[in-house]
Order: structure tokens, then C-alpha cells, then sequence
């Protein structure tokens, strides 16, 4: 290891670090999970988990024992590890062949069952492993920290606040950048580049297979009537069959709905936000179908409070949207129509609750993303959407710009 | 299925379809593969490799048997699935469990051999799979997937050129936009903007586990000597430890290296690119370095051709940078040296070849960039890359910048 470099932090002086009562508390949450499921230990790899549980995505391996101190075992780069994680136990790790020594050394023995983060591991990085620690019974440990990471702490509420801010102040900026004639592609690098300079991160992680995701979906007119591969309800037709999601080429034209969903991303954690723009001014028909999912967003805000199941809100969602005679268009229409109406924010932009026919209830510090969308075919798409945290009273939001139709002269 | 709305395609219109012929080519090249491996059939599922195979990355399951038609069997959307791709087999899929059923049907049976891509797969999504398809073995086939997409064909080589003419285009911008106090971040999504007006699509696949990449990595000065969690001979300290890599809040100075290291990629297809900038003019040692980078790149590329072995090239230019006086400092410094000078590009950012000490052979069609750099550290990195094609008599250059260091008063 070298010596820091005075001349330079190794980290970004604006940037928070993770407080270590913070990462104390969440390892403590997860040995919980480890002995209720009988788990000796689990391994923590994955950038958001490790991010979550360690403060850093170094290339590393985070042991977690059922009990004890946790260590974090560093490839690349240790120096930035310790200057990014504030966990005691750091250790250089040369080679992934040193790990089961470096394990046996500290715990006095390794694992006989171990968790990992079998949902997104993959088949070889996990077979690998299984060589590296023979006779160690593997196990899923992610369903436990999916749903430990779904309730957030006060810590992370805030940071996802200051995600939410920027989402409110790009929002504010595009009337100044809108104009009819500029393609979707010249337009969302133009807000783009705002966002990046008010500090968005760029990289937005999801967690399912093949999902991804480039700084929400700008899409205008007709475009956002086109259904996609992701687990989205709208798609748009993107710049090509490589990536079929997100702007194209098409120019935006006076009097059809611009659907500005972005998903702002800041020191890691992200919220998720829609609004409506337009040149000039729109159909009646979609302004009738904005209205509707006004009233779609405020049932469920009224309903919504801890121990309220995810199935509760999305079939009251589904109703009033049925009310509205918009039931063959919410959350997409035809074959593109999705099965929910929302879905959890924090390190990962898919993250639980799902708001959706399943009996997950709420709970305080859940926060999430709920996005009633309508989309009219030959139209476009039109909807709402804010990021809520649940409090013990019903929600609050962290999103705040004004809900309405913004027209751009 | 809904109609295709006539008042919109479902495919942008200036978008490059992949012809027939071309993933008629792809997939008997599969299959030549499959039958050598013994193997029955293939499920290709990863958007990279099903965009390849079949030119769509609807969500689909893309069955290969190992003599026969493939078929593509999709969930969302059918309806752009047979707009995008050309295979003339396409099945709708109403859910996973249809599969076995559908494949039995229009195979006589299911393989008793299949081969996955498990070095993506996650755990649980192939458990899932083998669930599915109860007494079917399940073999790995991703490394012959890797080394068939390795070689391009002359389609691929023109999309790869196209990508690195965004990259010569971005490049002869920066001058207008560049200057001394921007912050990174507000200079980096300055030229992300001109990018994505040129059809820059946004998302960079990666193959490896936890890698990430976002249009590249822009550093200035001390910057670039800040390793990183990534795969990658630079880093750069990030906006926060969530994302320790490419831009942070720092203001660019006069004096220092800028290094515009820049991934393009359009309709699928990525370069990769790195140029050298300064506002006013560099210290002699880092243009003494830079000197060097130009010495280790015309000195891979003399030697580089049909047959010649990575490690061949590989230790020229390790040898080179040592001539140069700078072996401590090739390829990042200290703990953060990486052990290659190149990766092959394509659908993603890491193919093969991997430019490092390893056995395997030039092919004419391989593709990959080339990034001789050096850190020095207090002062900056430095280099060169560019996006090189193996033809009969040696490499062909498909970025075409000039190569100097890009001096802006």
C-alpha cells in the first residue's frame, strides 16, 4: 500500500461518509437475520449491499459473523477503503485465494453455513467461492437484507431528500432549456448536464437481471406510448433496438405531453420523480387523464400508513383508475401494461416495497417511489409521480415541485 | 398483442436494425460451439448476448438448439421484439412456466445438455431456470460466447467506427467548452450534452460482476492518480464513496492534465477513447510521459498482428515503459497498477482480448482499445488510447484524433 497523497483527499471533500453508528446498526440488523436463519456468517459483495453494510464499494469481501465484529477484506483499492469506510476491521486482502486463511485466522475456524447474496451473485463468482470454501454450505441471504434495507434510517431519508432536491431543481431549470424542435437526445443531455453539475452520480444501480436505467426516461408525444424490456410503465423507443428505452431522435413538437421521469441519484442514494411539460398547451383528454392521476396519487396517500398491506394501495389505485374510465390505459396500455404502481427507493432504484398485489405492509422509514401513469396510445403518456417516506402518521413527501401541467411557451 | 400504432414506429427511424444474415452468421457460430461441447441446445437471456443473437434486448428467452432454427420467446414486448429483431421464429412467452411447454412443442423435447451464460446468470435466476426445466444438465457456454463475439464482422467493425467517430467529434468540441474553474462534474456534463445530441445512448454494458462505467472517466490533475474499485488503470476520487470513480467537485485548474478518457456508444456498439487536454501547458515530466505512452502504443502496434499472443504484446510495452524510466508508474502506481494495457470492445466494455499476460492469439476482426497511461503521482495522469482493428497485415485505427496534448488558453 502506498502512502496518501497530501496533495490530493482520497475522497471528495463534499461528499458524506457513512457515520459509523450507521453501519453498526445495520450489521447488527443483518446478524439478527444471520441467527434466526441459522447462518454462521455472511459474505457481502455486491456494490449496493456493500455500500450499505461497509460504507465503500472498493473491490472487497465484507465477512459479517452471526456475531461479532464484522471485517472488511479489500482487494482494490485498501487506501481508499479505509479512507472511505469508517468499519475498524480492514484488512488487505492480496489475492481471493488468501480469504479462507485471513477468515480462519480471525474467527478461529470458517463458517459451516454461510449467507450470500444469491439473487444477483453470479453462478460462476458463486462456484468460485464454493472452491475457495469447501465443505461450507452455501445459503440465500438476500431476501433478509432486501428487506432491511427497505425500512431506511433517519440518515438515509436525508440523503434521499437531497437526492429529491435536485430532481425539484432540475425540474425548475427546463423551462429555461425546453423548446419545441430540439430532438429528445439534445434536450435530456442538456438537463442531464445540469443534473450532473448539481451532483448527480450518474451511475443509477438496479438489481434486477438486466435492468437498466440511464437517468430516468424523457420521453414526448408518442414516444411514451411505447412499451419497453424493463420492468417500467413506460419505455419509449430509445436511439436504437440496443438500448429500447429512453430518448430518440424524434424532435418535440407544440401540444404533446413531455414526460420528465428522472431518477435523481446523489452520494448514492436515489428518489424518483415525474413531471409533465409542454409547448404550448395539451389535449383536454390528457388533461383530464393528469387529473385522474392526481386523484389516483391522493386515494393512495390517504390510505397509505404503516400496516396498510402494498395490496391494499395498488387495488385502490386500480379502482380509482377504473372510476376514471382509464383502466385499459393505467401503467401502460395493452400488452405493456405493468402489475404495480410503485416501488422502493434507496441505494437501488428497485428496491421493497412493490407496491403491487403482494401482503408486504408498510412500515415507518419505508420510502418509495408511487407513479400513477396513464398511457393513451396515438397520444402519449401522462401521470405523477413523488418519492414518500412512511411516517407513523400516513406519508410525507420528499419531493416538492409543483403538481401540475407545465406550459412552455 | 396490441397493433403497432401507425402514428409512431416502434423503432427509431434512424436506428441500424441488425440484418439476418448477420445473426444467422452469429448463431450458427453458437452452434458450431454447442455441438462441440456436446451440448444439446442454449438459452441466451443477457441483454448484451441477446442483442448479438438475435438484435433485440426485449425480455426474452432465446432458444438455440444445437442444429436448427432458434427461437425467441418473449414476455415485453412481443410487439417490438418483432419490430427490432429479423429472426423469422418468434414466440410470445405469457410467463416463464409457458417455457418448457413451448420449447417441447416446437422441439420435440427438451436437451438433456443446455448450456447457460453463467458468468452472469445470477444464482438464484438460473435456480429458478433449473426448476423449470426439472432433469436438464446445465452447462456454462459464456466462455464460448465471449470468444466468438471477440472476432467482429465487418458489420460490427463499421457500428465500433461509427462509435469512435463520436468520440474524434466529442473531442474536437472540448475546446470550446473548456475552461479553467468549471468543476469537473459541471465540465464533464458539458460534453456528456454534445455526446448525447450525437446519439450517444447513455448505457455502457460491462460483463464483469459490480463493474460500472458512466461515459468514462474525465480527471484533472491530481484526480487521476486517485485508484479506483474498478478494473481500470485510472479511478479518480468520484462525487462521493457510493461511486468512487470519474468526476468529482474539483475545479479544473491551469497547468494540470485533463484526461478526456471517453466511452462512445451508439446502437449498441462502444470505443474507447482517451486524449490529453490542459488549459495552458504541461509540466516537461508529464510530457516527457506522455512521449513514452506514444512509444509503448507505436510499439504494440508494430508488433501486433494475426497470431501474435497478448503476452507478446503485453511485455513489449511493459518493457517499454521501463526503457522509459517509468515502469513503477505504468498503468496506474503502486497498489493501484493494473496487469494489462488493453481490453477488447464491442456490445461491452470488457471483452476479449484482455491485452495482458495470457495466451491468446490476434485474429484479424478482434477489436480492442489500446491505453498505454501513466500515473504520477502528485501531478496527474497521462496517455493515450485508441480503438484499434486486427486485420491481415496488423492493426487498423478506427479513432482518428490527432495525437498531441490538446493545449486551450
Amino acid at each position: 500500500m502506498q502512502p496518501a497523497d497530501s496533495s490530493f483527499p482520497l475522497v471528495e471533500p463534499r461528499a458524506r461518509l457513512t457515520p459509523l453508528s450507521e453501519l453498526q446498526a445495520r450489521l447488527a440488523g443483518l446478524q439478527l437475520a444471520l441467527q434466526r436463519a441459522d447462518l454462521d456468517a455472511a459474505i457481502v459483495v455486491q456494490n449496493a449491499d456493500l455500500y450499505y453494510y461497509a460504507g465503500t464499494v472498493q473491490q472487497a469481501y465484507l465477512y459479517v459473523p452471526a456475531a461479532g465484529e464484522a471485517t472488511l477484506f479489500v482487494r482494490k483499492s485498501e487506501e481508499r477503503a479505509r479512507a472511505e469506510s469508517a468499519l475498524p476491521a480492514i484488512v488487505g486482502l492480496a489475492a481471493p485465494k488468501a480469504l479462507p486463511g485471513l477468515i480462519e485466522e480471525r474467527y478461529g475456524g470458517l463458517p459451516a453455513r454461510l449467507g450470500l447474496e444469491l439473487d444477483v451473485l453470479p453462478v460462476n463468482t458463486c462456484r468460485r467461492l464454493e472452491k475457495l470454501l469447501p465443505g461450507v454450505e452455501l445459503a440465500d441471504v438476500s431476501g433478509a437484507i432486501l428487506r432491511q434495507r427497505a425500512v431506511k434510517s433517519a440518515y438515509e431519508i436525508e440523503l434521499i431528500e437531497r437526492a429529491a432536491a435536485v430532481a425539484d431543481e432540475v425540474c425548475a431549470r427546463i423551462p429555461g432549456i425546453l423548446r419545441a424542435g430540439l430532438t429528445e437526445a439534445e434536450f435530456a443531455g442538456r438537463v442531464e448536464a445540469e443534473a450532473r453539475a448539481l451532483g448527480h452520480q450518474g451511475v443509477i444501480r438496479m438489481r434486477g437481471f438486466n435492468q437498466e436505467m440511464f437517468y430516468g426516461q424523457l420521453l414526448t408525444g408518442v414516444s411514451g406510448t411505447v412499451a419497453t424490456y424493463l420492468d417500467t410503465p413506460l419505455g419509449g423507443t430509445g436511439l436504437s433496438p440496443a438500448v429500447a428505452q429512453g430518448v430518440s431522435f424524434k424532435p418535440i413538437g407544440r401540444g404533446e405531453p413531455i414526460v420528465f421521469d428522472f431518477v435523481p441519484v446523489v452520494d448514492g442514494y436515489t428518489a424518483d420523480f415525474t413531471r409533465i411539460f409542454v409547448v404550448g398547451s395539451l389535449p383536454a383528454e390528457l388533461e383530464s387523464a393528469f387529473a385522474a392521476a392526481l386523484r389516483v396519487q391522493a386515494q393512495v396517500v390517504s390510505l397509505a400508513r404503516p400496516g396498510v398491506t402494498c395490496r391494499n394501495l395498488y387495488e385502490a389505485a386500480v379502482a380509482e383508475a377504473a372510476a376514471a374510465g382509464l383502466a385499459a390505459n393505467f401503467m401502460g396500455y395493452g400488452a405493456g401494461q405493468v402489475r404495480f404502481i410503485g416501488h422502493g427507493v434507496g441505494l437501488e432504484l428497485d428496491e421493497l416495497p412493490v407496491l403491487a398485489a403482494n401482503d408486504l405492509a408498510l412500515e415507518p422509514g419505508m420510502v418509495f417511489a408511487l407513479e400513477p401513469k396513464f398511457v393513451l396510445r396515438g397520444l402519449g403518456a401522462i401521470g405523477i409521480e413523488n418519492t414518500w417516506c412512511v411516517r407513523e402518521h400516513g406519508l410525507e413527501a420528499l419531493t416538492h415541485a409543483p403538481e401540475k401541467i407545465y406550459e412552455v411557451s
